[in-house]
């Protein structure tokens, strides 16, 4: 059979799915509500339709619904870029010699350069749909910012993107790029906002980090009637507008007869993962299959594998409202000689769940394993990947290779999220042999914990 | 019909085009030979082929088979990447209102960011073929000298590059991708050439052009036994090699009974331009129909439009066979502001006589206003395209606007070599709008014009 499966399988056009994918529906156990921090209440629709766009809250709250329909203006941008291929890596079996079969679902072809314009589309629309002028933003390696500002010069929104401070300066053309989309890009920490200017004067030299970006972008839409904030990740709503990658992997997989033995995808905020893992992960949940779900994240960042399953804040000013989540607390900020991305201090509450009630793993990567595979990846594959999705390129190729050992024919699928086109300060320094592992101490970890706030319910 | 025409068209791997298409054998008058300028005789193979690799002499002097066998392994690779999309730019109709019919082919979703890596590969495979153990070759914005990486990586050769200086400074990224497959990148001119080093002592501020790296690349592989010289651009076999991209769009067309009114290229050497045209403009030398061909250059680097046409070096110190071609002279070198590719003096000696004969049109324009149509391409269609790829857009467009006026539904193709990821500094000039036109004036040209050799050939 497998000499029938092309290298690159294209679903057509019709094939985009009609429908997202819910995995909160089939969770037997939902996780936490998010909460008011005032109050240490839920968060009401209301409240949270004061920071986020009507539409997606509704689906950020919706745990009833298994499909949720995909507007066709939404499903009309997803044809300019959509159906992404699934590749079977002939070259790499070939290269690692092993039995598994691997393959790869690659979203990295759009100028986005990830998969991340996925929900930015869906975002952008809900918030033209409401009548919104404007909406605003974090962005940490630019992957979410240039998504973001495609998505609004498309449906003629303006834009104002907070963007880390150290990713901007290691990335001035991701900068580029948005302002060539028409977005405003500030470097964050910056003196537009209280929240900027209150972490500036406490640390002067920061680099900046997602959390505190958020803070930024989220007081400058609370702030105006016409404009929402839009997160890139981290909420069941992204989670959900993510599945069509796992529906898309599911429809193209079953084209071949193949199941897959594990599911690979790396970890930031979980967006990617929750999306790739959706479909399958449901028919988990519901006793349809036993895969293998493994959750890549940093070694510098490691917040499932040694962080706390507790409420904290989604930001670093203590603003948001409190989610429950796997975190190293909402002050943890990675090592400066951490390259990539992946360096958000939480993880997203439905990955979070799935991984306390023992249904996916997680491994954490340090960077100079990453970038050997990356690199081996680009000469192999001829895909220059981005360093977020090379920490899933790392744990495919032990686990090819442990089939080698064993001697078992197994199917892994892996999401290669996006292209590295725009981290090539990062492979320099690999290139160069400079580049370091940074994994924070136990009293690294502990300094970023003691941030986690102290509620009643974290005791 | 045209609801029925999806967004994106991708062929399945079988379809990948099994020959390559050689214009040669269809042209009634062929093109002037190469000359050995010691002699003015036509270059044998063997001289040929103590610069080149032999297979590629013997498709560069193949003037009878009208298609040529792509071997396996070539088209393996191939598979990594092809078939690329054609696209229905039914975004960019509706923006601009015309009843024409516009469609592109994309060649920027790999690595190599363009159609570069069609010939790299073919290139690489035939050098690897030989026994060679190493190429070398000159790169300028960066797309060949990345996708000779690729493909040597994948192959197993070794690889210099020598980069255009400018370049070089303007896109370090593009550097650090070549390195990470492996190649060894010099900025041009450097002091490891004898060519180098003269043009450094004539010129000691230049910023190095094509020419100039050119000689230094084959000054590099004439000088060693188990290395030879590897072209981007110009050389019949290298359009030959490009003639995949005509060959599945007209596959691709031929599926919606579309005939093309139009095709339009942009042209820097003339391979992207000669391939996308080459079974389109077999037919029409053969009778079967009137496309109107449109080749766009950059106004700064105006082979065609105010070119000569006239035997000529193809680099800067004189050490290659003449080729009977458009040029500038083999000692011009553009403008520093013009921010793009498509800098080289002269065309490809086929797309000269395609010319010269009458069978096309050329073009040549701005880049500010190449850029204008870059942004509005980018912000309509989703893809942030290259300033070389953008040249095309631009005459796409006006092409498409004339239609608006003469309310005629012409069918227009254009090439959409590659992705501007690595271009932003240019974008950042057009963004702060810093950028500048820089035609040359008669007197820039007559300078040009005064390094064309003198010799009988020329009077």
């Amino acid at each position: 059979m497998s000499a029938k499966i092309p290298y690159k399988t294209y679903l057509s056009e019709t094939e985009i799915p009609r429908q997202w994918y819910n995995m909160n529906a089939v969770m037997k156990i939902k996780h936490e509500p998010f909460l008011n921090p005032a109050t240490l209440q839920p968060c009401t629709a209301d409240e949270l339709k004061a920071v986020f766009c009507e539409d997606c809250v509704d689906q950020e709250l919706n745990r009833k619904d298994l499909y949720i329909d995909i507007p066709e203006e939404i499903r009309n941008f997803y044809k300019m870029y959509r159906p992404s291929p699934l590749v079977r890596a002939y070259c790499l079996e070939k290269a690692l010699g092993t039995p598994a079969k691997i393959y790869y679902k690659f979203e990295g072809n759009n100028t986005s350069g990830s998969h991340k314009l996925n929900s930015a589309v869906a975002q952008a629309y809900y918030a033209k749909k409401q009548g919104l002028k404007s909406v605003t933003t974090e962005t940490g390696a630019g992957q979410w910012g240039t998504a973001l500002s495609m998505a609004c010069a498309y449906f003629g929104l303006d834009l104002t993107v907070y963007m880390v401070k150290v990713s901007s300066e290691q990335k001035p053309q991701r900068r580029e790029v948005m302002r060539t989309y028409g977005a405003q890009v500030i470097a964050s920490p910056s003196d537009t906002t209280e929240a900027g200017r209150k972490i500036l004067k406490e640390f002067p030299g920061t680099g900046g980090s997602l959390g505190c970006a958020i803070s930024e972008a989220v007081e400058k839409a609370v702030t105006s009637d016409s404009c929402r904030y839009v997160l890139g990740s981290v909420l069941d709503h992204v989670v959900l507008h993510q599945s069509v990658i796992g529906l898309e992997s599911k429809i193209a997989l079953e084209k071949y007869g193949e199941q897959p033995d594990i599911i690979i995808g790396c970890c930031g905020g979980g967006s990617n993962f929750g999306g790739l893992i959706a479909p399958f992960m449901g028919d988990k949940l519901q006793g349809k299959n036993n895969i293998d779900f493994i959750g890549v994240e940093p070694a510098s960042c490691p917040s499932m594998t040694r962080g706390k399953y507790a409420y904290d804040f989604c930001d670093s000013a203590q603003i948001t409202p409190l989610a429950k989540m796997y975190t190293l607390g909402c002050g943890f900020m990675p090592a400066p000689n951490h390259a990539g991305g992946l360096r958000y201090h939480g993880m997203s509450p439905i990955v979070s769940a799935l991984y306390d009630q023992g249904y996916m793993r997680a491994v954490s990567v340090e960077q100079t394993k990453v970038f050997e595979a990356a690199e081996m990846f680009a000469r192999i594959e001829g895909i220059l990947p981005a360093p977020e999705s090379s920490h899933a390129i790392r744990v495919a190729v032990d686990e090819a290779l442990k089939c080698k050992e064993t001697g078992e024919a197994k199917t892994i699928l892996f999401g290669l999220t996006g292209t590295g086109y725009f981290d090539m300060s990062a492979y320099k320094q690999f290139n160069d042999r400079t580049m370091s592992d940074s994994i924070p101490t136990d009293a690294d970890l502990a300094q970023g914990f003691a941030t986690i706030p102290d509620i009643p319910l974290n005791k």
